[in-house]
């Protein structure tokens, strides 16, 4: 993939299917670029007007000068010929937007339009955006290469959208609230470059400062991850992703033909490497508004100032009710510095409650007082537009503040009145939310980026890989047989390399051939078949058995339900905490971990965390605190607590087994017992699949 | 209490209070009067200026003439006085708007003002509106009563709200948006008139269609329900209560000193008596913006078309995430009728993607086809500005369609160019909303209101009450040993009576008295104290004990650790399901219903629902329905399910104890273990509290 700098930055551009007619999606083009007052050569190609106007080129090959950027807007049936001409012609043309619609998003035939596209780009090492795209704006070259004719001012935001009629959307929002974009590209179907490959790019854009995504699939998880770890980590990346739910993924199923990703996983992965994840179109909006003036705030504890105590409780209660972000208890020695400048019946405490009477001065003096020592924590400034409260010399009280508060909204609620005082703050680069609620859900939101990075960059420093000798001999043997589920002999051995616990067991073939010495009744009688997985649907255990008379019994009974030959006999546990840990290798992000409750009730309550790799005990330990049962994990009621270290510890072994055996897909331990007597955790049954 | 017409739509007014002087209340209350266009007589009040303008006069007394509203603007300390002086003047004044601050809401000296205030109210009979509130808007009389000058206009949507902030705010919004009001009324300190006592005279107020309030307290449950189930059942009312967190308490109690309520008991009742609940401002905003023009959706499932399929699959995910409405699964005939005018890549599914390329025809010919068999299911319309698409042109198009569905909305995504559609959409009173999840947010919340009705009507035909003799009896002498927790014998007499099921247990003040051929072995020992509540607690139980000896080893023991006199010893109950159901008389609401699951997570995953009366069996079981453990109840993974008719009994059976032995304060059954072998429930312990 050659670098994407000419793409976005051309010096020369052809645009195939440029056309006189206005109609014509070639015209709209040549009158955006030529409107946005780009300084580059435009070149005209179309073999309709190449006889009668002088200023057309018949064809790509036929133009015989450099051109950085191939646009293209002609119908796809047409569309390979001219990438083919393109990159034969010399100079070679080796970068094309393509806009054209009518490939695999209108079905079969359009599909294996993009087949061939995709060969072809290939083949000659194009590259290619879209096809299916709205193109792309780029504010630094003043270059409008879309065909929508909004005008975007700069800005340090680029969005990347997988759907063009959102990116419409958003630019028309943006150009009416004046919000400014560094880029906006349009990926379509996003055949050849894709979130992945834009990102990396952006990542090294000097006028990007942040990054805006929306996103209906991920093409590519491994690199997915490498490319916002490579940028989100300098530069914050903001997600909305679409199919977040059943309903949703139907709806893009029929949409773009992608399959369901499993969405759970995918929201660990944006949490893990600090991706702000917006839930609505508006969050995401007022995510924008926030990074394009702010920077993520420095501390978790938010000060709000308000002259409307409704105001003030209902983002109290907004805050009460999530996690992340939280109101500042301010110190005693403010407070009365605070009190000594409001009137009775004010509240110094947060949110700060100057009263309706609040003139403008009253703001400048609670700030002044928060500028002193408060100036890195996250400041929100309420006002709705009461008879002494002038909203517009309030805002510009906020102007004058703004350096000083690297975190610094608004939320200025009510509409006539408060009409000059939205444009003040904009022009002083302060977002205004339009309700309380918004501006602290954009805040908490791009609070998670700042959030992840100490884990990642504690883990990167990743183990070196050592194979181990016997769990490779087993995979090779259990490969040869075409098995996909291990034998418990096997589980055990590889779970001894890795040093996570498993119960003793006896396997045999016939309940004659078992070693009673070695029995403890009561005990447990399970199949041991590769061929049955979930023993419990399959009839295949049989618990509580108290002697050798009923072990036999229960054998005969298992043997005729399932015709199993191999047998597993081993003790009933103590009882204890029950917890499942698993491991399931991603079809898109590679191989995962999940920890939960086990108890009789798990599905009902589904009380469990994924982990991302790579993993520090640190960050798996941050994790366990979010489960329900967290609080019988450390100590409930008054029992003692428990040892969270070893789920830790078999974590980190699932993620080594994992790493180290890409033959394994799944690891199933169900349940882990863990003990709050000193007790070592015990694993009652583990599965191991290829 | 008089009825409010005179009120709040008065033939004359005394402004008391009313200045020459600009910068005045009383000044600006004349200037808002007469701005407004206000017919009626007004009067002015001031001793200041009495001598020298004639206008004037020097006190209420003076007067002489009916007045029907006085509005009072003067400090505090001497609102008393003009009060009594109204209510003894000849012809009396009745009805009294004190716009004042500087009451309880100031602190211990503003609360005694603000107490003789009420005792001359209730003395003399008077209605205040007030202290400390904005005053009121009434549009159909072109009077604004209140200090700001925001121009609203006509509308059917009446406001209510505690806090004169937010009420300024959303008149404020009201103007700007071209939002209509019928009442905007602030009730400031509700001394007299609060939310109950305006919610009746809104009941009957014609030029309301619907009410929204906001409110950081209720007053008085008993009478809010019955306002609310007065007015709400005709009327819409939405709600956004403030204090839902801790941290929006604790806002509030610095705020106005209210004490906080049960905010789970509150959403409990709000949601039985169908009050529509706003999370947020805006979405307060929106539910009102939805109500002023569309009827609540006579279906659960919900229509859209979208020209930006990724707006399509947000606003499916949004649905794919929360209850009470669905995408409408649009039947094949419909499809087929869609897919012939559609073009290929559209679908013809719900959302309806009509494609980036849809001219405004696309969405008539769509629609056209949804009118015929449609139009009584909810229609959202999305769009963002592309190219094809003219906004105003499909913003006229839903206008034509206006009348033939009763719930239309829109939701077009934008800035600029989507400015003109979104006055022609205000214009043919069509609502937009900024995002779909916006949109879907509102018309969900306004269909719980039509969802309450069937339940409460069914319920309301209650039972007569019937005095149990030997409850009653039993009560009686609990009172006059004032104790507050009753003996095991006694609750099994009233439960006996109510026909709850309770453990057979043997009382006994020694070990030696225990009828010993009664027990069965293993048994449990319990304290049957009424100064023991918690046993664990107090270790005043023990379990599993299997003989005559291990019970007196266990007697000591607890009589050692707790000095009780008074045991119980009981049969080990068989396992089961265990529930905890149990009767609260909340201070606000009366007596509520909680049930949940009891096993030894309970106070871990929380998992219960309260019930308000009045209950009928098929809203219990609704409701039952909604418990995480419900599948388990219902037959989880092959085990037989459990009789939730059994939990229907009890919950009936409390809400009668409830209703007929007002002195029972709380009731605890903890646990009621049901079985899935056919086996009655049982319950191991009961507690009956005065």
């Amino acid at each position: 993939m050659k670098k994407l700098e000419k793409l976005f930055s051309p010096k020369s551009i052809a645009i195939v299917g440029a056309s006189p007619k206005r109609e014509k999606l070639g015209n709209i083009l040549v009158r955006n670029i030529l409107g946005g007052g780009w300084k580059g050569k435009l070149y005209f190609v179309n073999p309709k007007y190449s006889r009668k106007r002088s200023e057309y080129y018949a064809n790509l090959g036929e133009l015989k000068r450099p051109v950085d950027l191939a646009l293209v807007a002609i119908p796809a049936p047409m569309v390979n010929d001219i990438l083919q001409e393109g990159a034969l012609s010399k100079p070679k043309i080796e970068n094309f937007v393509v806009i054209s619609a009518g490939f695999s998003e209108t079905g079969e035939k359009g599909k294996k339009i993009e087949d061939d596209l995709k060969m072809i780009a290939k083949k000659h090492q194009l590259n290619i955006l879209g096809p299916n795209c709205l193109g792309f704006i780029n504010t630094s070259e003043n270059l409008n290469a879309t065909f929508t004719d909004a005008r975007v001012e700069k800005g340090k935001i680029a969005v990347v959208s997988q759907s063009g009629a959102l990116e419409v959307a958003l630019l028309d929002w943006a150009e009416e609230h004046k919000a400014g974009f560094s880029k906006a590209i349009s990926i379509g179907n996003k055949s050849i470059l894709g979130e992945n490959e834009i990102l990396s790019y952006l990542s090294k854009d000097k006028a990007t400062g942040a990054v805006a995504l929306y996103l209906e699939d991920i093409k590519d998880g491994a690199a997915f991850i490498s490319a916002t770890f490579g940028s989100g980590c300098q530069k914050p990346i903001a997600v909305i992703k679409a199919g977040k739910s059943k309903a949703g993924q139907k709806a893009i199923a029929s949409h773009t033909g992608s399959l369901a990703q499993d969405e759970n996983i995918v929201q660990a992965v944006f949490e893990k490497f600090g991706i702000i994840q917006a839930g609505s179109v508006e969050e995401f909006q007022d995510i924008i508004s926030y990074l394009e003036y702010n920077k993520i705030p420095q501390k978790k504890e938010i000060i709000i100032v308000t002259n409307a105590g409704g105001l003030g409780v209902l983002a109290a209660d907004f805050l009460g009710s999530s996690a992340g972000l939280r109101l500042l208890d301010i110190p005693e020695k403010t407070k009365k510095m605070l009190e000594n400048i409001l009137p009775v019946g004010a509240s110094s405490g947060n949110p700060i409650d100057i009263l309706g009477d609040a003139p403008p001065e009253r703001y400048r003096a609670v700030i002044g007082i928060l500028a002193k020592n408060f100036k890195h924590f996250p400041l929100l400034v309420l006002l709705t537009p009461q008879n002494q409260t002038n909203p517009l010399a309030v805002a510009k009280i906020l102007g004058y503040y703004r350096k000083m508060f690297p975190s610094l909204s608004a939320s200025f609620v009510g509409g006539t009145k408060i009409k000059k005082a939205l444009e003040e703050l904009e022009k002083k680069k302060i977002p205004n939310f339009e309700s309380p609620e918004r501006a602290l859900a954009a805040i908490r939101g791009t609070f998670s980026q700042k959030n992840c990075r100490r884990d990642i960059f504690s883990s990167v420093a990743r183990k070196k890989i050592h194979l181990k000798m016997k769990t490779n001999r087993i995979l090779e043997k259990v490969k040869l047989e075409k098995r996909n589920l291990l034998f418990w002999n096997e589980t055990r051995d590889i779970f001894r390399e890795y040093k996570v616990a498993l119960i003793e067991a006896q396997t045999a073939k016939q309940a004659k051939k078992v070693d009673f010495r070695k029995i403890k009744f009561p005990c447990v009688l399970k199949t041991d078949e590769p061929g049955i997985a979930h023993r419990w649907d399959k009839k295949a255990v049989a618990l509580n058995i108290r002697n050798r008379k009923e072990l036999e019994t229960a054998w005969k009974k298992i043997k005729k339900a399932t015709k199993a030959t191999n047998f597993l006999v081993q003790p009933m546990a103590k009882p204890g905490l029950e917890m499942i840990i698993g491991m399931k290798r991603d079809r898109d992000f590679g191989p995962v971990i999940v920890a939960g409750w086990g108890g009789t009730f798990t599905e009902i309550f589904k009380d469990s965390v994924i982990f991302v790799p790579p993993l520090t005990a640190y960050g798996i330990r941050k994790k366990i605190e979010r489960l329900e049962i967290y609080p019988v994990l450390k100590g409930y009621r008054g029992e003692k607590g428990y040892n969270i270290g070893e789920i830790t510890e078999i974590v980190l072994a699932l993620q080594r087994i994992a790493a180290e055996n890409p033959d394994i897909s799944q690891i199933d331990i169900n349940p882990a017992i863990l003990y709050n007597n000193g007790r070592h955790y015990q694993t009652l049954d583990a599965k191991i699949y290829l």
